[in-house]
């Protein structure tokens, strides 16, 4: 191995030393922590994510990465390392050019708009947000001007997600389906459906968090690389493809929500503790692609959760651990977890609504990056928006514009990824049954771990050594197209 | 402030984050980890103390000590600051004075020794780990030789973990308390009582974590600076007064030994969590004084716990949490949690004849350090001494000399604070009573929270400011003595 290569390593295994507590830190803050220890946890997150920080942006690195991207040390390296080296040298180029009065100035305001963000949410009142709002875009555009100069500001944010991904492309796939969506969605709700009472008692949450580990057992989720917490929001993180985290909420009158949550995270871990571990502490492993990661969270949840013949072996086991279960039929619960409804919350909303849910926060973004609407007219366009595609209007802020908190942290671009997910998804589900059969027969006769198993092989073991765009194009051999996704809802809804 | 305490509090600031990540690495891996983090997290432990160990022995500590003991800077130190700067020049002078090769040697050999011990324990073949303990033994011999040169050597291991004590004190003590324990014992065990076969079922673990919650909740912990965790052996780990973690492990078929480890870890996380928070961060912080340590949580144990008084206002909640307590009454649990037995292991063993183990290993210690046994001749001497105080005979090496893992880690000089706490808390037992009133009434009448509360401003607060003997001295009046608890043995056994 070169001398150059070793160097790179040993910088890598220190600059992962301070990642991996700074990781630990947050998995502890939002399971484990008592409120009296957030003090000393925050100082100890500065203080550990600023050392990785100054190692990441330091010459030693950048000295380094150069040495190796000399023609004679760059040729000797093999594909994997020839990926990480060219990789880091990028972002270390682009993080270096931001000026650290800059990168400072908005990482206060990330924090600053993440509180304010917080306590308007609580208030419904936007006015609150509106100005810290303001100021954490004008700094996502200065900063993206240092980062990416070539670039139009939000292609560039949308890149930052789903790497290869800009506006032309997802203005294609965005308006096909929602020219679809909305006739179907109109044709699918114009028969209200109430929702299930059986399904509104209390379930014992201790009960729950059994069923999720029945259902990661399921799925193919291991217990050797992997463990579950519990937080407010549920997630997935991991230090490695060794070790995997995921969490549940459990609400006591909801099994539902923790249920398919369960089934989602387990998507993004099976990702994760399936990437070839070689590629673990460097930029190859774990997957950076948003849209990606969203596909296999969103396949498991809902091209094989939402699908009758995913329980059919296991609704026995459901009803053993939760009683109540006993007392719905399974038909009772597949109506439930596909009905579809015009509702507000976007995390809340079923598989087909969804998609409208993050259309109109893309055009939102649009709005703001590219017309540069003012911050005070957005709550009315996000209204007008929901009023036109579903046909409902937010009764407050709180329900509307100010529901989720990505933009408070600067995530702009994020949104389309989760959409884009579910379209990878139809091209997917049409591969899977090319290559195995049936998706139907398959979860029927209990193996889905032949799924899981394509997906590990097809998608999973790549990490991040593969940009979307050519994972699609290998595995489903074209483009990306909305159009499976479609059919997929055509043929599903309305349900029969 | 001066300015060199300024710089103090600044390196300690920044000693105290490895300190804290190394702290939650360990948490983590006891309770959270998958099987696959351990790796990352072992070498992120290694990293992370090492740095810290470094820190703690840098000539840059060295110096702002020194000049912080200067008179001219010490007598303007107010008195929690002259007790921190004398205690950290003490501990810098003695780890100073170890040579690095010598540490280096006994980190590993410890890590060895306990590899070992684990095995031979598993196969119960003490010859596997006779080598190692011999190993440890002449480098504790050695280590104990540079930091206390003035001092003999089990006397400094004593010192170790109850400052202040030393066999001299412990002879007289342990003395009296076996003199009087082997006849009591005897005389209580010559009735046998068999196990009451109600307390045998299946007890749900959750259910049992639930009785955990509302056990710490009864005796004053507080969950704003604390949280629980899963783990195999139960555990109290603190990051500072605002942050302290209790752990516990549920056996479905033996609840009490849940119950009776919750309340035991729950004396040591009231401690803890009561230290003054000014504290924090530093020696005075946390109590290191391991007797006074065991004598709170042996206090809510066996004090408080096994009085029948102490589950009147909250033995028909346990009915509600885990149902079968419903059909043992509370005499039938009250003779089950005080059930005198003659066995093996000191873990599980009773509080009457607990102290019978401790004695044991504080003679075997002895026999090591001062009478240079070989470690061949150690497990004939241990079966020996079982059978002259407990008339038993282990019936094999791994439920014999084998079963305690401390002295594979060089934790000689340790097992005398268990029973020295027992021997403070018969005295604390009697000065609560003549402050506060009769302990059985306070108990029945559900208002364990004064008796908290006056341990919480009699010891908790002091956290490490006050020696062991000056701690007994101001709560009780006068010296250490062992009276007390045989006269509450006497007055308790046999069960009337």
């Amino acid at each position: 191995m070169s001398k150059k290569l070793e160097e790179l390593q040993k910088y890598l295994e220190k600059m992962n030393r301070y990642n991996h507590v700074v990781t630990l830190l947050y998995w502890d803050m939002r399971t484990g922590m008592p409120k009296g220890g957030f003090e000393s946890h925050a100082d100890a997150v500065a203080f550990f994510s600023t050392e990785q920080f100054q190692m990441s942006v330091a010459q030693e690195l950048g000295d380094i990465l150069d040495a190796l991207m000399a023609p004679e040390e760059y040729e000797n390296l093999d594909e994997t390392w020839k990926f990480i080296v060219k990789r880091m040298k990028r972002e270390f180029d682009k993080n270096k050019r931001i000026p650290t009065r800059v990168f400072e100035k908005y990482v206060r305001a990330q924090s600053e708009a993440e509180h304010f963000w917080e306590e308007a949410k609580n208030k419904s009142d936007y006015s609150i947000f509106a100005p810290k709002l303001k100021e954490i875009i004008e700094l996502t555009k200065e900063i993206t001007g240092y980062t990416d100069p070539e670039k139009e500001i939000y292609d560039a944010l949308l890149n930052q997600y789903e790497e290869g991904m800009d506006s032309a492309i997802i203005d294609k796939i965005f308006g096909e389906l929602k020219e679809e969506l909305v006739p179907l969605i109109a044709q699918v709700t114009a028969i209200e459906k109430p929702a299930n009472p059986k399904l509104e008692g209390r379930f014992d949450v201790d009960a729950q968090e059994k069923v999720q580990k029945m259902l990661l057992d399921y799925i193919g989720f291991s217990w050797e690389k992997g463990a579950v917490g519990r937080t407010e929001h549920p997630f997935t993180l991991n230090f490695s493809s060794k070790d995997v985290r995921v969490t549940n909420h459990y609400y006591e009158n909801r099994p539902i929500s923790s249920i398919f949550s369960a089934i989602h995270e387990g998507g993004h871990a099976i990702f994760e503790q399936n990437v070839n571990p070689e590629y673990n502490g460097t930029v190859a492993g774990s997957c950076c692609y948003m849209g990606i990661h969203e596909s296999q969270s969103r396949f498991y949840e809902n091209m094989l959760g939402r699908n009758k013949n995913f329980w059919i072996p296991i609704y026995e086991k459901l009803g053993e651990i939760l009683p109540q279960f006993k007392e719905i039929t399974l038909d009772e619960f597949y109506e439930e977890i596909n009905r579809v409804e015009n509702s507000f919350i976007r995390t809340e909303s079923d598989e087909l609504t969804y998609g409208i849910h993050i259309i109109l926060r893309y055009e939102m973004e649009k709005a703001i990056f590219r017309d540069n609407v003012d911050v005070n007219d957005l709550p009315a366009l996000w209204n007008k928006k929901m009023q036109e595609y579903l046909g409902i209007t937010p009764r407050n802020e709180g329900e509307g514009i100010l529901q989720d908190m990505h933009w408070s942290g600067g995530s702009f671009g994020y949104f389309p990824s989760y959409l884009l997910g579910n379209v990878y998804d139809g091209m997917l589900k049409e591969q899977v049954e090319k290559e195995l059969g049936d998706i139907d027969t398959i979860l029927a006769e209990g193996r889905i771990l032949e799924i899981t198993k394509w997906l590990n092989e097809k998608i999973h073991k790549y990490g991040s050594t593969r940009l979307p765009k050519d994972t699609i194009m290998e595995v489903c051999g074209r483009e990306v197209t909305a159009q499976p996704l479609i059919k997929y809802f055509k043929e599903k809804y309305p349900l029969r």
